[in-house]
């Protein structure tokens, strides 16, 4: 899916079928966000000024890197997992089974933005101050995918029967929002610092 | 930019150059809000139980079409007008003109994201309720591009010299704001009620 030209791809989201749609959306928003605070780091590696974050600022790039190519992975598997879900309903398959499949992918896609968010604060505060708006863009985009795969979570949930397993993801989307916020505000207080 | 493959254009932003940066990001994820929001109306037209609304949504789909166009300009438009301010310090061209047209931009990308706003409570109200979660990325998404446009509008205004020009655009900003968060709570009001 990736292969193909951004026009596209947005074509694809927007033809009359739900694959690609929002779980898709929400991983390669996280995806776009890591390769903006590539930049940052990437803007940061070299110059005198910041010699001395080099290192860390190096392995931040790596970092997100890596980061970038897990989001990716997760735009094909959320339409996948979605596709699943509607072939077992179809063909009388293991629809829970697939359902709890399509809430894992989006589980994971929402993980990764907390974790991304902590390096963020990092190169926020350390990186090239010239870019600092660039680091706050990342956050605002890492930050809503966050919310828009916790969305596609939700929703699998809702079609979910295993009340235990509904009421432990429900209670770590409860912590995960609590931990996205302050991980973003602490990021956003750095940029606006610099505003 | 656009004719990229998703993966190169990513790498593009990455890369140790500016643009495309942070403005470029945000007028895509509004492009990117507008295709999910046109999937929404193309899953809803041709829907017996949604033929009451099929010509709304038909209008909202051609709507939001032009938009991501409108979007995708902006995604160009913003690493130009960038290029022209570094052009313009590095050659002594009249930086302050090239640093107004830089934050004309990025503005342009946030009004295109409260106006879409107005069109997704629409589409999230009488769409296709199999695909409110992605209605509500597409929310989420343009929320997310809104803000990342007004930190690219704030940052030129911080080199800019004429205060009154940069009074008038923070005031209109400040509005602005203040119009998206009641815009998007009403959106998400209604995803929240079908989740």
């Amino acid at each position: 899916m990736m292969n193909k030209s951004v026009k596209e791809f947005l074509d694809s989201v927007a033809a009359k079928t739900p694959t690609p749609g929002g779980g898709s959306v929400a991983a390669l928003a996280g995806a776009i966000s890591c390769s903006l605070a590539e930049m940052v780091c990437n803007l940061t590696i070299g110059k005198k000024k910041y010699a001395s974050v080099e290192e860390e600022m190096k392995e931040m790039a790596e970092k997100m890197a890596k980061a970038r190519q897990q989001f990716l992975q997760l735009v094909e598997e959320d339409a996948k997992a979605f596709d699943e879900v509607m072939k077992a309903y179809k063909e009388g398959g293991d629809a829970q089974a697939a359902l709890k499949k399509a809430s894992q992918v989006p589980y994971e896609t929402a993980s990764q933005c907390i974790s991304i968010m902590n390096d963020l604060r990092v190169i926020a505060e350390k990186g090239n101050k010239n870019s600092i708006t660039d680091a706050g863009v990342a956050a605002l985009i890492a930050k809503a995918a966050f919310h828009s795969a916790l969305l596609n979570v939700k929703i699998n949930l809702k079609y979910i029967e295993d009340k235990e397993y509904k009421q432990d993801v429900e209670k770590e989307m409860k912590e995960m929002k609590e931990e996205m916020e302050r991980k973003f505000n602490e990021v956003i207080d750095i940029v606006e610092k610099w505003l």
